[in-house]
């Protein structure tokens, strides 16, 4: 996989937070709700059926995992799977933990444009994310 | 299976297209883009992780072989996968064909008002996707 690189508007849009075997987890910033993004290391996948199938259980069975989790963590109701694509072509899947109502609910995430997270705010979502990944 | 119901509000918003293994499939009418959602016949399942694994086998083993099929078939340039169910519940999954400067794009499709289809333009898309279905 050392073709494998990330696309620059994912970098910019969220962190690094692991990698776990060959998925790539990162989490949206400035987002008010906990949001990771898990990226299946492979250097041309654009769709989740290009992934070899082995890759592609690999990415389900870290986002089912997930679940349960965040839902825990986070009081969420409900997760929000999303593989779109359509800005940024390199598969990515979103994994969202939503709770009734919190910003936008029930509408999905994308485009819509709620305020930025305080700093403090923001670091304490990323430590309770790492924290969940740690509950693997 | 007997105590699988369908959602009045997946029953109302969409149309039977097919049972594929223990996978319903339906067409939403009335959406601008070739739209099908994918129910697993399980009388439970809420969330993806809720699902035993061979039907989340087969729910993805479809949803994968119709993402090609999909793009041939419209000219589609991206497929869009969403679990989301913050409205209605009972697990079902969007994959919606899009194409580069289809209403909306790149936007995704939720909440969005689009104008109906004609009926001619909806019956038509009907008999294509289930064309799209004999083709698996």
């Amino acid at each position: 996989m050392s073709e494998f690189e990330l696309d620059p508007r994912l970098a910019g849009d969220s962190v690094a937070l692991a990698d776990i075997g060959a998925i790539h987890v990162r989490a949206m910033v400035n987002a008010p709700w906990p949001w990771l993004v898990l990226i299946p290391c492979h250097p041309e996948a654009v769709e989740l059926f290009d992934l070899p199938a082995a890759l592609s259980a690999e990415l389900w069975s870290l986002a089912y995992a997930l679940g349960p989790i965040l839902k825990r963590e986070f009081g969420a109701d409900k997760l929000n799977y999303g593989a779109l694509g359509n800005v940024v072509s390199q598969l990515h899947l979103h994994v969202i933990a939503r709770q009734v109502g919190d910003p936008g609910w029930p509408s999905p995430v994308w485009g819509r444009n709620e305020p930025e997270l305080t700093p403090e705010s923001a670091a304490d979502r990323l430590l309770r994310l790492q924290h969940c990944l740690r509950l693997l």
